[in-house]
């Protein structure tokens, strides 16, 4: 059994501590430098960008993944991406661990870092190094939200969230935090999410978080662009000394459930907190061929700028839909094919039947729907989540200039 | 030695006839039927959309075009795509072909057919079967610019030019007339394109077309959607009683070089017509390991919001472009890339020069200017064609609705 705590966060598990703080490294004044760490060392899981253009703590990071499947802390910035920063980026996020690690006394290569913001710009280490012990001295673990509100940058909303699961051998928690692609000032970047959790879990579990990534943060497209910085990051540090071996296959079920809720929830806030976002809507793509042709189909109609638009506009425009759907690249036969928003079929084996128009405008009048594309094709079924494209998303995007 | 002829079009080459008549079919009561006819049958090229959406009369060329390789006609109708028709609108292309491979007394399967504007309605077949004899009776060799003018769905301008080539042999010409993928009434689709010329061409010289049109028509993006019906057609019909192969190689050189001066110019001329554009920005990739990669990456550049945005809102935003080049998936190394807007270079093997701000400033802010991304991993080049996303482009997409 398990349970969704709303106002839960990254410190919901037992064992993780973390702090928020002013840095000055925002021009607007707000937090911008954030920890996360945990009591006990934790089994590191983490997935980052496939951007050829990485910045300085991507590279970083993986370097020490390489070698290491453990992390005690995660130090991150907002403001500045340190990306496109050269040799010396690579340096100062090396610099951001190496403090992190002396001033909690960690073991060498075991503290993580993560930036977000103006690309192109080196970090002024002056303020990053001063932020570093007071940020360690704020360590709490009731800091959650600092946290959560530290590592935004244009975001209009902190995205944070926890889960319980109840297990014969006691309680298990979840939390996670992060932040969206808001790029309202040109060159910003990135979406960045951590998740702890206090149970044990054995280094193939990655596999399982890689499918969950899949379902939630990849599955997600605000305006189809992959940041430099791109990260998402999971810590277990088996505090609550129940190891995930030692559950029964229902409460593994229940634990994978909980986890997979709680990713695509929080990659939902960042659509719903999406630049000029008015809308979430779900794009259903069923009965494909495999998996990843459903991914693909969905993602790719996701970022159909045409059907982003009708979308904004309030118009149940099939056409632009399943247009999209035939450039996808996706083995589909439109003779084949079934349509339908929310539960109101529009198109059946490729033909359009003929609906009261005023049942479809009431559903895509409303802030959140889904629209399914049935192949019959084959077996497999994925979703994409995202938003409309706005007026205030090419404000957003176009008038505030570097 | 060859010339561009701006005034000149579809009917420029000779034994090409044309016209264009008001077919009732929009409800603006423009011009909405188009036919073209050549004198003597003419080999035919035609590449069509990879759409696997395929509209009724892509469906049909193609099935003409697989046994046969020469066409007499292309009949055309705008305001309606005849996409999403079902067996019946197969049935009406074909119809449409027969109609007038009749009324001009052609072998059968001589006539093509092309639809663009709204998907998912069957034609009015009354109305188009009332045009057809309307389009050959007014057949003339001087309706270039009626064709160019009723093959448009909610393009701002007509789209036609010709070119003359020199020869020791006499006079080449090619003509073309296109349309856009103006999409203001939702559910418009489609690129149109025709080229006539009347020299003789062998049939290999198939591929030379497959490439000018991957340097043209799929070089440009308004909005990175393939619609269900575009296509682009040419005729060659020997008139000129030149034959490709009786050139000197040098003179073959010039004709290839004019039919892709040509085939550009009418590409460029959709995307400044495109959607709200307000700019026309070509993105060249230079020196990367392949050509193919060249223009994957210039294409995803060519279709990032973000970089459109920046676009509109007249800010050199190099880190957009930059991160978009990563995203790409082309193989490439930011310490070995250089980066320009027209002359000016911005970056140097991935490191930011310093640059007065109103220098670039004042290239961001012309109508029409070239980003250059040198990737210094091998010799092949392409560019892509886009314009700017701005609010105009949302308006026409959102607010009009179906």
């Amino acid at each position: 059994m398990y349970r969704i705590i709303e106002n839960g966060g990254i410190c919901t598990p037992k064992g993780f501590l973390a702090s928020g703080i002013k840095a000055g490294i925002k021009v607007s004044g707000n937090m911008d430098m954030a920890l996360l760490h945990t009591e006990k060392a934790a089994r590191c899981f983490a997935v980052s960008t496939t951007n050829k253009v990485k910045a300085a703590p991507v590279l970083y990071n993986n370097s020490v993944l390489e070698h290491a499947h453990f992390a005690s802390a995660i130090v991150i910035n907002s403001g500045n991406a340190n990306a496109c920063t050269g040799l010396q980026g690579y340096l100062d996020s090396e610099k951001m661990a190496l403090m992190v690690e002396e001033g909690l006394e960690l073991t060498p290569k075991s503290a993580l870092v993560c930036s977000t913001g103006v690309i192109g710009k080196n970090l002024e280490m002056n303020k990053i190094e001063a932020g570093i012990p007071k940020l360690i001295q704020n360590l709490s673990p009731d800091a959650s939200l600092d946290f959560a509100k530290a590592i935004l940058t244009t975001d209009l909303t902190t995205k944070s969230l926890a889960a319980e699961i109840e297990t014969k051998a006691g309680k298990i928690y979840i939390g996670g935090a992060c932040k969206g692609s808001g790029m309202i000032h040109p060159n910003m970047a990135t979406m960045l999410a951590f998740i702890t959790t206090d149970i044990g879990l054995p280094i193939d579990f990655f596999a399982e978080f890689r499918a969950n990534i899949d379902d939630s943060f990849n599955a997600i497209t605000v305006d189809g662009d992959t940041s430099t910085n791109d990260t998402c990051i999971m810590l277990a540090n088996g505090m609550s000394d129940i190891q995930y071996g030692d559950l029964s296959l229902s409460e593994q079920g229940e634990f994978r459930t909980a986890l997979n809720l709680l990713m695509k929830e929080l990659a939902k806030s960042i659509v719903r907190d999406g630049e000029g976002a008015t809308k979430l809507i779900e794009i259903k793509v069923e009965n494909a061929e495999s998996r990843q042709d459903a991914l693909k189909m969905a993602r790719f109609i996701g970022t159909s700028n045409l059907a982003k638009c009708a979308m904004f506009g309030e118009d149940p425009n099939w056409g632009r839909i399943l247009s999209s759907a035939g450039a996808s690249g996706v083995n589909m036969v439109v003779e084949q094919t079934d349509l339908f928003f929310n539960d109101v079929q529009v198109l059946s084996k490729g033909t359009p039947l003929i609906i009261d128009k005023e049942i479809l405008n009431a559903i895509v009048r409303q802030k959140e729907y889904v629209v399914t594309l049935v192949l019959n094709m084959g077996y497999a079924s994925a979703s994409a989540y995202t938003c409309d494209l706005s007026y205030d998303y090419v404000k957003i995007n176009a008038e505030y200039t570097t």
